[in-house]
């Protein structure tokens, strides 16, 4: 017997594409998902007044209606009393803020959008609260730290099953990890901080702004999340110390073409940094931290010796140690932390994961 | 409103009592599990015929009846009407060879024991169908490989999403990731390998007789069940090379004392061949390896730069690297692959997704 669920996408970006080709070529046995709803933009959508599915093959050239409000869209999926899981493909804040309602109207999410779960502490409660109640949706968010990597999930298991997570360490950042990679290596090397900035944006790695990868926000972000789920209530994104690679002199500078043009002004800084490390043996990486015994949180550049796992990591690879009373040696996840395949798989598997709890 | 499924656990031994004691402690929202049969030994189990849970705090001292039969057993599960889990904590193969059974009865499985999935595919071929058929039992195996990390549920994923596994290649032994650690290292070292041997024999690393840890066979247990995960129809953990650490002349040696006392004459061969990998800036690793590209599966003694992530393993860690078409630099678990604690929560993470499921 095949059970089934509803689907609503929202998004179809790069990661939400990557998702519609995944989810259109997923063969699972038993389960079948119904596309009921697809916003391929913040303005267009597909759906159909008596649920028929979007066809996920051809979405792109179909004719469209105007999105539904996030009101309408809610009332829209309950219309349907099936099973119903929201695919939230966007990093929105708006529509981040619409999950409990989501949830109470019994509306299940899978998102890597981390603007939920990591704002005000307030948003976090309300959508776990929501989501205890008798005939609310389930939330499954494993791509909004290190995308398809099993970080969420086995943290959330570790706790659950009533580990005591001490530290948590990592590199959560795919750009600034290809930076520091490049920039700070166990080998000699004289390649300056503004060059390789300038590189990793002619690449495509950066935002448009580098200086919203360089401030560290997006880090701050991943960390909130991972603290939150340890046990540890952080406030916002904003409520710990995080370092700033901008230099303050350039945090104002009109253009991102401005601050690069100038940036390399202020490379004898962070390279007399490394030059130190280098000579301790130790490599400069941009970790974000939460150490659940002394209750503190942070972003920083940190120094790691040449034979620390964190210093041989490749490319823009992402990797998190998890150091707890059953792993006292850390256990530690590393791979790609960015990118659509890798972030759409994990939103997928969520999604999937959902189905089978949900799907009749 | 709290959703309950029915367990039942076989085994009370280390890990077994290790899982008791995490169950009894476990705190779930909306979730309760009612253990209505537990074996405590291979002859004695809690058990009412009334179905009145067994209390998980003083199992120990209970007065208890003999172990019902799988059959029997079978029988007063389902004659409870209700969800339930089967907990195997044991590594008994007659138990294993009965899933099919339990699974068609509409009972779940959770286990760390190895044998029904790591034996003929047929077994394996046998589980897996029965598990689609409407009605049936889940199963749930995370701890087969690596203990509670987090290995095949994500290569699950990634394979049901739709990635492409190319290699998997790994150290699943606990045992002998620590001989090899101490063994061969990026600092130069002369310690004999019978001298580790004899070492991790005396710290309870090994087990009783320490040929059954140097046959390989366990990696290789380990190896059939992730290649079958990929894809990779392996026949038998037999069915491919697996490289024996026991010289020919002491595979039939009466007794473990009299290998160990022996087996100094051999060292001159494993030294030499640590020697030429450390002046060629390599560490000998003994490794499980899947080859999806070339259908091929093997253990052996593999030899790994100083830097790669295999030469850095620490203590008795395991790791697993997964390269695929979406981790072309490959995907990295690494910590804990053995103990009790960790053990029992991988299980107990499985019966939690399963009750998340099924509990009504």
């Amino acid at each position: 017997m095949t059970r089934s669920v509803n689907v609503a996408i929202i998004g179809s970006g790069v990661v939400g594409s990557a998702f519609i080709t995944q989810l259109a070529n997923l063969q699972t046995k038993n389960l079948a998902f119904n596309t009921i709803y697809l916003a391929r933009s913040s303005k267009e959508a597909l759906y159909n007044t008596d649920y028929k599915p979007v066809d996920l093959f051809t979405y792109k050239q179909e004719p469209a209606k105007p999105v539904l409000g996030l009101d309408e869209l809610t009332t829209f999926l309950v219309g349907a009393h099936r099973p119903t899981i929201l695919i939230d493909n966007t990093s929105n804040e708006t529509i981040a803020n619409h999950y409990p309602q989501f949830i109470k109207a019994g509306i299940s999410i899978a998102t890597p959008n981390k603007k939920a779960f990591s704002s005000a502490l307030q948003t976090w409660n309300d959508i776990f609260s929501a989501a205890e109640q008798d005939g609310a949706g389930l939330v499954y968010h494993e791509s909004t730290v290190g995308a398809g990597l099993p970080i969420i999930g086995p943290l959330k298991d570790l706790v659950l099953t009533g580990d005591r997570v001490e530290t948590i360490e990592g590199i959560f950042s795919g750009t600034l990890s290809y930076i520091f990679n490049q920039f700070s290596t166990p080998e000699a090397s004289k390649v300056a901080f503004s060059d390789i900035v300038t590189t990793a944006k002619s690449l495509g790695y950066t935002e448009p702004d580098p200086r919203d990868d360089l401030n560290g926000l997006d880090v701050a972000r991943k960390v909130t999340i991972l603290a939150r789920i340890s046990g540890f209530e952080v406030e916002s994104p904003t409520s710990f110390p995080v370092e700033s690679l901008i230099p303050k002199e350039l945090e104002s500078v009109a253009s991102a073409d401005e601050f690069l043009q100038k940036l390399p002004e202020f490379d004898a800084q962070i390279q007399q940094l490394k030059d130190d490390a280098f000579n301790n043996g130790q490599v400069l990486r941009f970790v974000g931290k939460v150490d659940l015994k002394n209750n503190k949180v942070s972003v920083e550049i940190g120094k790691y010796p040449f034979d620390h796992p964190f210093a041989s990591l490749k490319g823009s690879d992402n990797v998190v140690a998890i150091k707890s009373h059953r792993y006292p040696n850390p256990l530690i996840i590393q791979g790609a932390g960015a990118g659509a395949e890798v972030t759409a798989h994990g939103v997928l598997a969520d999604a999937i994961k959902i189905a089978e709890r949900i799907a009749n």
